[in-house]
């Protein structure tokens, strides 16, 4: 299990004061004695992250970046630079290469991103990607998993679920959103949804040490939910809690923050208040309907043994 | 080929203030408005750069760390922090991951190297290791392979050859010794022996703009490469020329500095000149016995098409 051989290695992994906040957040500052970066790694594989025949290279590499990119967007870092290290099949693997970095470089492009480096490998494999994003803190800092208060609320830029129709290729990582959001307004925490909504927000207030309250009716379901759960059966809201890969923002912030920033819709994308950080423990649904229930959370999580 | 896919790259790729020198070298140089990092990342692939079920995860996990650092090294910079990013098999995933992570958190803890992050994942593929390290400059700052210049005198750190029978595995990077020789001396050029003797070299003279030329009576051939020769019937300078992963660095500097670090011997490992840098293109062998020829650079590229 994932959860289980992450404790392991927290467990493992002697804290080290050039590292903060330490594994297990999306991103780690990095403090050298001339100065500090924010980092963060994703590795993508064929037939689990996208489907190479099916998605073609471009997207898959363009996704590469980008489920990096949005890591440091959880983070309000602002993206300098990438490391891209490929397993490239040896039969096509050139025109693969070719066609992966032009979709990624597109994205490094729109952002500013220099490419720094990275290692070209072929095998007998499947097509692996593993990037490497270098960004510097913004703002008021960054955005940690583990700041949330008890009482804050919680909102969420944009509408969830449904990705697998193809936004979970094509979305755009909320980089300058958690910049200005990071800019104008004091930010408790944040996370970014790539596992699940309901997993990723358990995420976020087991780091801040309370429970979170979502309020089914305030969750904006995405159109792609929608179609998803008329060809399937589940049920919409279902398939926004738990789909993933949304790469949408969740914020903790103070009730009154959370007031003026619904108030002034700053972003392009819509933001909404989902719910709250409570003081038990654990993950609730509350509907006008059904009252307030323990919710289980999630989402995707890779299962070894 | 690898070769023709990173030129495709660095014309693809727009030079960025941000990375120095660019891709291509072992290490970049990132500048961040609060400072500046060297980082790189190397990806190892079961079956490829190491056979699992041979040499078990602690062996390939502290592998995958110690490349990464021998790219460091070849810049003579510091390391200080690393990101592991796992593709790990299903089955039997939970060992392998903590078996990798002990080999690597040995080396790591024996360099002060921190773990920052990284991703852990598994999918029915084989074990695949990504790692980035962050390192800072040090000495006289970053060591690259263009700084060569004709007239250099060429230096090798240990001896070379046959590091398939372990050596490949159990190397210890030289971090301390290139920090060392770069705080002491001025050295010019520098990189790691990764792919083989000859290629890695025939990387440095192109980067310089110039050519090489190896003095084969001078070749520090290990014990490994001897007994390699002695089974196969491939000469054991063949095996010091073209095997890799001897992980040892290759220096270009100024025949009086060469003259002072051979004399000092600084290290715990012998230093040997070997060659020298001349202004024809190309990579030249001489010896007593045959005189001068042209020397095809061989060794480890990545085949794909």
């Amino acid at each position: 299990m994932e959860a289980e051989f992450v404790r392991w290695l927290r467990e493992r992994i002697a804290p080290s004061p050039l590292v903060f906040p330490g594994i297990g957040d999306d991103a780690a500052i990095v403090t050298t004695p001339r100065g500090h970066c924010v980092v963060s790694s994703d590795m993508l594989m064929d037939g689990v992250d996208f489907h190479l025949l099916e998605c073609g290279p471009w997207a898959a590499g363009r996704k590469s970046l980008a489920v990096n990119l949005s890591d440091l967007a959880a983070m309000a870092a602002r993206p300098l630079a990438a490391l891209v290290s490929l397993a490239l099949p040896r039969d096509g693997g050139a025109a693969i290469g070719r066609g992966l970095y032009e979709g990624l470089l597109e994205l490094a492009d729109h952002f500013g991103v220099a490419i720094a480096g990275g290692d070209t490998n072929s095998w007998s494999g499947p097509l692996v990607i593993s990037v490497t994003v270098l960004g510097e803190q913004t703002g008021q800092g960054p955005l940690l998993r583990s700041g949330g208060r008890v009482g804050d609320d919680i909102l969420l830029t944009g509408a969830v679920g449904g990705s697998l129709l193809g936004r979970h290729l094509s979305f755009r990582p909320r980089v300058q959103e958690a910049i200005l959001l990071n800019d104008r307004y004091a930010l408790h925490a944040g996370i970014d949804i790539s596992d699940g909504l309901s997993l990723d927000l358990a995420r976020l207030a087991e780091e801040s040490q309370c429970g979170a309250e979502i309020d089914l009716e305030q969750i904006p379901v995405s159109e792609d939910a929608r179609r998803l759960a008329t060809a399937d059966g589940r049920s919409a809201l279902d398939h926004a809690l738990a789909d993933g890969e949304d790469f949408e923002l969740l914020l903790a912030v103070a009730p009154e923050t959370a007031a003026r920033i619904l108030a002034d819709q700053p972003l392009d994308v819509p933001v909404s208040r989902i719910g709250r950080l409570v003081a038990e423990r654990g993950l609730w649904q509350s509907s006008a309907q059904a009252g307030r229930a323990p919710l289980s959370p999630a989402g995707y999580e890779h299962q070894f043994q």
